[in-house]
């Protein structure tokens, strides 16, 4: 059977990057024989300068065929005025939610070769490697009542609702604790049990889950504003984190910023695995739609590779072509090509797609 | 009239440092003939260990009635134990709402003497100056429905509710951009309005009041994921800075933690003026009660020092006695004194006391 990949480039520089993935996919059926079903669409400001809507129904119900959706990336501004619910933001989140996505997994890891591109001293950064359990279809982000309301006086009040339930909060736990077995063993729980419940229930969850089923995997507990200072501080003590929707955002952009190459890095959104061992999952960059410099032909296309490659590691278990395409993107990287992005001195600065065939020509070699 | 000074030290390092004011405050009353009325009380884990509740109302009276407290720190996790309405936080969350405490100003500063502590590159830090005013009344912090309830099947669920209203927004924006007027004259409101509609109402709330009265400011706006980030790669772009009380809570410790010196930083919260001109305000350090550390006379005081001196500067506009006490901790830094927190090699690392007498002793020679 071939596997059905939908692909979803959005808005920005989403479509440019998507572009380069193209290279890598053409590739892959040239020279491994390998095929896929691939389907594309529009979401994001792509969808909603056709067809008025930041994601159609029929693109979801595609999502949920495909064995796997590759996405780029939405959120461009200048649709600021079509109102909050059909904002570009609003086709990833149904693509969550509806897919049931609920483990955000980013990975904050430092590419040797780029180490100096990071703020951070390479004493403190050098050899990084976090992996962030993102909650993704509760907390704040989905929880009601929300909306905003006019006052007697005609003054208004914003209202989000934040809730986690033993079983949002046990799926995603056990996420990270599976993935802390295959690493360094380590969870690290976050949360704001201080201050709210939803956090306190979060920590009680983890704790009993991690003392029934996990006792093997070391696990700690750091209130979110800690880890954020702590991420600064000695980013190195973590191997995995755990946290909510919200602080998961946060604190998954500052871990990836630390790298100094967040335009290098993936990510992977993961449903439960259903009857037949299929599981739905979405695959797209950390870093966003960067409207600002989309069109320039400059974006750095290796973190939306890198997404393809965990795709084919994590949805069609092929192990051995995801290694190559990372193979190969560490040897353009070791020839000495950078986008601007990760630009340093005695380096050669190169585009969008320069960048893109280099990684097809460093594929060919292997 | 003598100015009526409340002292609440807390738990963990909090009495240890705030010892060290005392001796400034000594110092004060020596050799500038400055009388405080000072009264002290006990808060947090040391008014658990006494009274069995983390603040007393008649605790709250005193604040109402002094013209300013001073705070030492507070959430010993000893006491995690005691029940979420008892734990040793309340003290401070209660002082803030009880007395309208919505304006915590955290200034994230870099000492010269200081630069090379931080783990950012010293080219990306240097000179770094921000103020980020965090809205510390409303919010997630103290929104209801709040809790944790029992669903039928036996598990739980954990709720929060984030509000903000208008008037809640426009009185610490104003904060902010009064503040920026007598800075670098920019302020940057940050939220996540592409995900909550509180985060909407905020923006939308803050561009019409600077659009009425702050139109000379500048202005920009950024998602608070993306400020986390942005913090990271390049700091110096911010002046002043305005968010909500979560959002608050992490960028401000981030903020701090890029300084290298969150041991030097204080913090002010301010309520509103009232009909005599006088005005609610709290004093703390930005750092923890670092239970960790606590007893071992190892923790830095200058902070709680420093906070003392801001609130000199803004409760009682004693700018000269302000500065005297700023000017003091700057030769001590200079002398090449030390606690471990901020110990570079070369330097003499001293303990709390040791560090506090220099202050005084420095002091004495201005
Ligand atoms: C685009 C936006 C809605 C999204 C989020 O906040 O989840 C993004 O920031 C992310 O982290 O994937
Ligand atoms: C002690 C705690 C409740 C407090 C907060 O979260 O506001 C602290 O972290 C702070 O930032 O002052």
């Amino acid at each position: 059977v071939t596997k059905k990949l939908l692909v979803l480039p959005g808005d920005g520089i989403g479509p440019e990057v998507m572009n380069e993935v193209a290279r890598v996919v053409a590739w892959m059926g040239r020279k491994r024989g390998i095929a896929f079903d691939i389907s594309e669409d529009l979401v994001g400001g792509a969808s909603l300068a056709v067809h008025g809507v930041p994601i159609r129904d029929e693109v979801i119900v595609a999502a949920r065929a495909a064995d796997a959706v590759l996405f780029g990336s939405v959120g461009d501004p200048k649709w600021a005025s079509v109102g909050f619910d059909l904002r570009p933001e609003v086709a990833i989140l149904k693509l969550r939610q509806e897919l049931g996505l609920f483990a955000n997994l980013r990975p904050a890891k430092v590419f040797d070769a780029l180490a100096e591109a990071s703020t951070l001293k390479p004493e403190v950064v050098a050899g990084l490697d976090i992996m962030i359990v993102r909650e993704s279809v509760g907390g704040i982000y989905f929880g009601t009542p929300r909306g905003i309301e006019t006052l007697p006086d005609g003054t208004k009040r914003g209202i989000n609702t934040e809730i986690y339930t033993t079983s949002e909060i046990e799926r995603v736990a056990r996420v990270a604790f599976d993935l802390a077995r295959q690493r360094g063993n380590r969870v690290c729980s976050v949360e704001k049990c201080n201050v709210m419940e939803s956090g306190l229930l979060w920590k009680e969850v983890v704790t009993a889950l991690h003392a029934r089923e996990y006792a093997d995997v070391e696990l700690t507990h750091m209130l979110a504003d800690n880890c954020a200072m702590q991420l600064v501080r000695n980013p190195r003590q973590f191997d995995v984190i755990v946290t909510g929707n919200l602080f998961g955002d946060l604190l998954s952009d500052l871990a990836s910023m630390l790298t100094g190459s967040l335009g290098m890095l993936p990510s992977a959104t993961l449903g439960a695995v259903d009857e037949d061992g299929g599981r739905p999952a979405l695959y797209e960059p950390i870093h966003g739609s960067a409207p600002d410099i989309a069109g320039k032909g400059i974006a750095n296309p290796l973190a939306q590779i890198l997404s393809f490659a965990m795709l084919l590691r994590y949805s069609f278990a092929m192990e051995a072509e995801a290694a190559l395409i990372e193979q190969a993107v560490a040897n353009v990287l070791a020839s000495g090509l950078r986008t601007a992005d990760i630009m340093s001195p005695g380096m050669a600065q190169v585009g969008t797609t320069v960048m893109g065939e280099a990684v097809v020509r460093e594929l060919d070699k292997l």
